[in-house]
C-alpha cells in the first residue's frame, strides 16, 4: 500500500426530511450570507428550493438565488456566480441539486477568492482556498457531495477537465434519499452507472496487495447490483434508494481508494462524449467502460478474473481466466443495458466520424501530451480503437 | 435506514515514517503547548516517543509528558493528566500509543475543561467540549483513531464503561503500519480480534435493508480473514499490517455502522471480564463473541446463516439454515483460536465462582437497570448463562 493522507471533514446529515436542517448547517459552518445554487425547473417545482430557503429565513440567514445550472456544467454560468459572490459578498455557496450543480457551486466558491481566471484550478493550479460549501442532494451518482473534486466544460472548445482540493470538500452534504425518488429511470440509471465507474475506477490498480480497499469497493459493487435493478423497478424504494445514495457517497470520498493507484481513464474517454453530444455522463460511460476495460484487459487479466468472481459472482475459469475476465466485463455490460442504459454511440447519440475530434479533444485538448494514462497509458491510436469499439 | 449524521473530520496521515510529520500536524490543528500521553516502555526503547518529540521541536512546539498508561486505562491517570494539563496549560494533547492510551488522552483532553469529575463523561453526561486530541497509533485493534468513543476503568469498583462526543474524535491520526511489526503475536491477535468484533457489534442489526452496511462489514471482515494468519505467520509483513490498520480504523470509525441499531452486548460482557481480570479485551473477545452469538442466534437466524455464507464462505443449506448460522459462530471461534486467541474461562485466567460477581456488575454495576440491550436483551439470567457458556 503506499502512503497517503484521507481527510473528509464533511458532516453528512442523512434521512428523510432532513433539507429542513440547511439553515442550521449553514449557521454551524459560519455562514452569514448565501448564494443558493441550483439547475432547472425541477427544484422549484418541487418545492425542495422553497423549504431550504424557509430553513435559511428561519435562522435569519439572508441569501441570494442563482438557477440554470444545466447537466455538464458550463463555464459561463460560474463566471456569473464569482461575480454574484462578490457583488453580494456572499460568503457560503449552498448547491440544490446533484453532481452538476455541486460541481458549478464548487468551481464558484474557489473563483470567488481568486483574483485570476477561475480555469486555472481546471488547468492543474492547485486551489488554495474556497468559500464553505454545504449541499442539498438530489440525485446519488457523481459522489460531489463528499469528494474533493469538480467538473466543468469551458465553453471555449467544449473541453471538460476536473479540478481537485481539500479547501472545496463541502463543509456539510444533507443526503434525502426521498428527493430522489422522483427522477426518471433514466437519471437513476445514468447515477447507478457514475457510482460504479467511479468503483471500477479505483479496483482498476497497479498496487499489489490492497486487499483492504479492493474488499470496500467490490462491496460497494455488490450494493449497486442489488439495488440498482429494485429501484429501476420500484422508484419508490426509500431503503433501496438510500443504499445506493450512501454507496454513491462512499465510492467517491476515496475512503475505498486510498493507498493505490486508479485509472480515470474511461472517465477521460467519457468527457469527450458528454462534452460534445450533452449525454449525460453516466450513460456515456455505460457505452466507454465495457471497451476501455475490454481493450485493457491483458494488462491485468488477474485484477478483471478477480471483479468477475468476487463482483459478478462468475466460476473462475482456471485453465483460461481471460474467459473468466471476459465473462464479467459482459455481465457489466449487459447490467448496465438491462437497467436501460445505451450500448453505443447510436444509442447515445454520437457519431463515428466525430472520433478524429474525440481523440484530439481527449488527448491534445487543453495541453494534453498526446495521450493520457491510468491503469494503463493510452496513446491517440488506443483512444481511437477504443472510440471504434463503441461504435 | 434510519436517520443519521456522520462526521469523521479526522485527517489520516497513513504510511512509512509518517510519525515525523506529528509536529508540523499539531500545529497545523493549532496546538502550542502539548501533553505527550503513553504508555510503557515499548514507545520509548522503540525510539518512537523521541522521533515524536524531536518533530515536536522541529516545529518549536513545547511539550511535556505523561507516561504509564495501562491496558484496559484506569481512572487514576486520566486524573492525574487533568491536574497537568491544567498546571502546565497544555492546549493540545498528543496519544502515543494504542487504543488504551488514546482513550485515557481522550479522557484527560474532556476531563481538563470540565469543572466537574470527568467519570460524569463516563455515566452519561454528553461531552460538549475537549482539548484537541491527535494520536500516534501503534496498535490496530481498538479503532479509537478514528472515533468519538473512550473505554475507561473505574478503580473504585472497577467498572469499565464507555463515553463518546464528537469533540474527543482525534483531530489528526498519524497510521504508520510498520510500527505494528514489532507486536508480539498475541497483542496482534487481539488487536485483530477486537477489530472483528466491532463489525459483528455493526452487523448484529434489528434493522432491515441495509445491504450497503451489511457489505461493507462483510468487506472488512473478509480482510480480517485473510490478513490475520498472513501476520501472524510473517509479522514483518507491511503490506498485510497496512491493510488491517485502514480496515481497523474504517471499522470503528462508523462509515459502516450507519443508519443501523447495533449490537454491543459482546463488548459489555467482555469489559466486566477484562476489568476484573485485566486480561487483554481482544482475548476477552475471542471467548465471549462465540458464547454470546450462540446464545442469541435464534433471534435471527437468517442473520447469521448471511454471516456464515457472505463471511466465511459456508454453504448455505436452505432446508436447515440454522445448521448453517451455527457453522459461521464456530469457524470464527476456530479462526480465533488458530491465531492464538483463548477459548474459555481458563484459558483466559478467568474464574467459574466470579459469575455472580461478574452479572452483578455487567447488570447492576453503575447505575444499569438489571439487564443489557443490542440486538437482543439480556437480562441477568441470560448473562450468567452466557458467562456459563465459556467456562
Amino acid at each position: 500500500m503506499e502512503n497517503f493522507t484521507f481527510y473528509s471533514p464533511t458532516c453528512f446529515v442523512f434521512g428523510k426530511d432532513t433539507e429542513s436542517r440547511a439553515g442550521a448547517l449553514v449557521k454551524r459552518f459560519g455562514g452569514a450570507k448565501v448564494l443558493i445554487h441550483y439547475g432547472g425547473g425541477s427544484a422549484v417545482r418541487s418545492g425542495l428550493l422553497a423549504r431550504v430557503q424557509t430553513s435559511l429565513e428561519a435562522e435569519k440567514i439572508p441569501f441570494c438565488l442563482l438557477g440554470g445550472v444545466q447537466p455538464n456544467p458550463r463555464s459561463g454560468l460560474v463566471y456569473e456566480g464569482i461575480e454574484l459572490c462578490r457583488k453580494e459578498g456572499v460568503d457560503f455557496v449552498l448547491a440544490v441539486g446533484g453532481g452538476s450543480v455541486i460541481d458549478s457551486a464548487k468551481a464558484i466558491a474557489a473563483g470567488a477568492l481568486y483574483s485570476g481566471d477561475f480555469w486555472d484550478f481546471y488547468s492543474g493550479k492547485p486551489i488554495e482556498q474556497a468559500l464553505p460549501v454545504g449541499t442539498v442532494l438530489t440525485i446519488a451518482a457523481a459522489g460531489s457531495e463528499g469528494s474533493p473534486d469538480s467538473v466543468i466544460t469551458r465553453e471555449e472548445g467544449m473541453f471538460k477537465r476536473g479540478a481537485s482540493g481539500d479547501a472545496i470538500r463541502p463543509r456539510f452534504s444533507i443526503l434525502n434519499p426521498a428527493l430522489t425518488q422522483t427522477l426518471p429511470p433514466y437519471q437513476t440509471a445514468a447515477g447507478i452507472t457514475d457510482i460504479m465507474a467511479h468503483l471500477y475506477e479505483r479496483y482498476l490498480t497497479n498496487t499489489k496487495e490492497v486487499e483492504v480497499t479492493d474488499r470496500l469497493i467490490e462491496a460497494l459493487l455488490l450494493t449497486m447490483i442489488h439495488e440498482g435493478p429494485r429501484v429501476i423497478r420500484d422508484p419508490d424504494n426509500y431503503d433501496a434508494r438510500a443504499n445506493i445514495m450512501w454507496a454513491g457517497m462512499m465510492a467517491h470520498n476515496n475512503s475505498c481508494g486510498v493507498g493505490r493507484s486508479q485509472d480515470w481513464n474511461s472517465h477521460n474517454i467519457e468527457h469527450e462524449l458528454s462534452a460534445l453530444y450533452d449525454c449525460a455522463h453516466g450513460a456515456g460511460l455505460a457505452v466507454t467502460m465495457p471497451a476501455v476495460f475490454t481493450y485493457v484487459m491483458k494488462h491485468d487479466v488477474m485484477r478483471f478474473a478477480q471483479a468477475a468472481v468476487r463482483i459478478w459472482g462468475c466460476q473462475m475459469d482456471f485453465a483460461h481466466p481471460e474467459t473468466t475476465a471476459l465473462e464479467g466485463i459482459e455481465k457489466l455490460r449487459a447490467f448496465l443495458t438491462a437497467l436501460g442504459m445505451p450500448r453505443n454511440f447510436a444509442e447515445l447519440g454520437a457519431k463515428e466520424e466525430d472520433i478524429p475530434r474525440l481523440v484530439e479533444a481527449l488527448c491534445r485538448g487543453d495541453g494534453r501530451p498526446g495521450y493520457i494514462s491510468g491503469f494503463v497509458r493510452l496513446d491517440e491510436k488506443d483512444c481511437a480503437e477504443i472510440y471504434k469499439m463503441m461504435v
